[in-house]
């Protein structure tokens, strides 16, 4: 049965809180006395829908429903946990405490967001202080699972149990706070304030700060804290930040773009990628997933692509080519740190089609065959229609040229069938 | 032609220099008093070669020479880079400048690893202070690329000009010193004093603290330093992380693993994956890159193997299934924030063959097929061999009940072939 969560405030944090919680399933009812809470609230949703449940692989539970509360007592009722996310007043906040209290149920749970004020003060002047805790997370409060618990000894055993259930419910992270600080809003302040005074001596500049955090400092700090981080894992996040071109990812890339491009020789098949297997392509196997065979064949489909004159700009004009069909063999096996290289026939290239064969190689051990028919589209449409005459031009005659080569052991084959 | 590097001292960071520039393809000629150092030198080198190269998409130049010289005279013979990475003793810094001095290229850039002593002190007592920089990393080298780089009058615009060039050559990203301290130094020591404050006042563990920065705070730095970070960069990095277990990403996993799964019906198609398709799985063209389809199918076949008891704990005591072939029909487009579902059947289930047919679904809307031959094989071996009889045997029951289905539509295709 879904539950119910109440959010009083609606701003930045009240907003990711809300959001968190309904898509993962949740009813939430908003309070906010600002009637512009609204499209902020909207907005926060949409991106939490947009990423949030990407992060699970499996499926989370159907979103839940909203509404906007013209009460707290609206608000309130029903819910199994109420999240305070007013602005930073002891006395609103302990005023707001009584009027959840005078309405809300008692084995409801009412956590304050603060980053500022001690729960003790927080329960202060609280009808049933033992239903107060505090939980303090980062934005974007959807996506991030850190959250601060404090809880003290006014609180019931339930109610602390309670809490850690929910959070982690939520697919959020709970971190017990010891005492009476927030680990976080101390780390962040103790790094600004350095930040401040190395600006203001005149030792870097805020961009040379950011760079020191996003090349260096913040990766060891988000791979393992004040660990030593694993390599494996340092190469992960490298990777992904480099597939978004983002951070310490950007500098990868623009490494990349300065490494020489093979020579091209038409009438043999076209050396298409050359390239190392990275640490992560590796599973449970022991050895490069089956994922990255098509990675390493979809980045020699793309070159491929570039080669023919269907480059980033050619797609940016609204023209592109749309994979259709696979056909993938699995020859021989291979491990990180081997150097492979994938080799690319083209068996037809007319009108929208392009039938590509790739040959994937460590040294002279034939590794994977990938046999794909792609699909010239407008991106416009959607739809099939012919390339621009300059790109059938280029892929005309290299596929002429080819036409002249075998065709390939294990091209037209289908799966199963006997060799 | 390859370029040499000396490098002066082969301790950690010495042996993290000597990695990066050999992988880079450098010719690298070491000098270290103690014999010891060449064992960790090699360790280190070892770990590079795994991680570095894979980090790029494009092939690296080969691997440079590396030589342990017995001399500083001969070390730096011919190096065009001297990177000093002694112990912190300014006496010891500079007598080794001046003995490099003695016996080095005039035009080549020494550069000291020192996180401790500003350029003037290291210039002070050189024969040629102009040709004497300060190049400082942090570990481990051969992955991160921070390098803070100090210059200052003393240097040609030459030897500046050159030093980025290099390091940039190596895949790094200097990061301009502006004045006489290491921002990577001061932040890093900043961050420290606060989390031994807060841990001697009782207001957190060492733990906690490593989770903060883990579940929160170091994933922001990392992608975007002091600015606000976008989703799409939080979403890649929490993802990596998830693939590799570790930090944000175990936490997502524990969320997971929470997750009903759906009853199995063996007589029809077994759901075997649904999920939201996440903000890093789109690509150019503004959908679901064809990577993903197969990650998708992958994982399917990955719960399958599950389902008839080839999990984890049999994968560990030895055998498993290897996927031999695969054939994929890319029918519609899907884009970020959409559920999919995929459902299998499996068209043969005998010996040491396991045939299955995947369909993925959004909605009624089918958005591809994956057909996939995997062995079954020994893990010691790497040959194929039969299951444990408790897998043949479920695996036989479905196989069974999933003979009385329609072969699919798209079955036993060839690409390319007629429709």
């Amino acid at each position: 049965m879904k539950q119910t969560v109440a959010i009083i405030g609606a701003g930045e944090t009240g907003a990711g809180w809300a959001a968190r919680f309904r898509v993962m399933g949740w009813d939430v009812r908003l309070f906010d006395p600002d009637d512009m809470a609204r499209g902020l609230v909207g907005a926060v949703l949409q991106q939490a829908r947009r990423g949030l449940p990407g992060l699970s692989d499996v499926a989370l539970p159907e979103t839940g429903d909203m509404v906007f509360c013209q009460t707290i007592s609206e608000a309130v009722d029903g819910a199994v946990w109420i999240q305070e996310c007013l602005p930073e007043r002891l006395e609103l906040k302990r005023k707001v405490f009584q009027k959840i209290q005078e309405h809300c149920d008692r084995r409801a749970v009412i956590a304050s967001s603060t980053g500022t004020f001690t729960l003790a003060e927080l329960q202060g002047c609280a009808t049933r202080p033992e239903q107060i805790i505090a939980a303090h997370a980062i934005a974007p409060i959807y996506l991030l699972p850190l959250v601060e618990l404090a809880v003290n000894d006014v609180n019931s055993p339930e109610v602390t149990a309670r809490a850690k259930e929910v959070l982690q419910g939520i697919g959020m992270a709970p971190v017990d706070q010891q005492g009476e600080e927030r680990v976080s809003v101390a780390l962040q302040n103790a790094l600004q304030t350095e930040a401040d005074r190395l600006i203001a001596e005149g030792m870097a500049t805020a961009d040379d700060i950011s760079d020191v955090l996003r090349y260096g400092l913040g990766l060891r700090w988000a791979a393992s804290g004040l660990d030593a981080s694993q390599d494996a894992v340092l190469v992960a996040m490298l990777r992904a930040l480099k597939a978004q071109d983002a951070g310490a990812g950007a500098v990868l890339n623009r490494f990349d773009a300065t490494q020489a491009e093979p020579v091209l020789d038409i009438k043999q098949p076209l050396p298409t990628v050359t390239r190392t297997v990275p640490l992560d392509w590796t599973d449970y196997n022991g050895h490069m997933n089956e994922v990255r065979y098509l990675q390493a064949f979809g980045d020699a489909t793309d070159r491929f692509m570039e080669i023919i004159g269907c480059d980033a700009d050619y797609i940016a004009s609204g023209g592109s080519y749309f994979t259709v069909e696979t056909h993938i063999r699995h020859l021989d096996e291979v491990h990180a740190g081997a150097r492979i290289r994938v080799e690319t026939q083209c068996l037809l290239g007319e009108g929208k089609k392009m039938h590509l064969f790739h040959r994937m190689y460590e040294g002279d051990r034939l590794l994977a065959t990938g046999e794909h028919m792609l699909i010239h589209v407008s991106l416009d449409t959607r739809r099939a229609t012919v390339p621009a005459d300059h790109i059938a031009a280029r892929l005309g005659q290299i596929a002429t040229a080819h036409a002249a080569l075998d065709l390939p052991d294990g091209a037209g084959r289908a799966v199963g069938e006997d060799r």
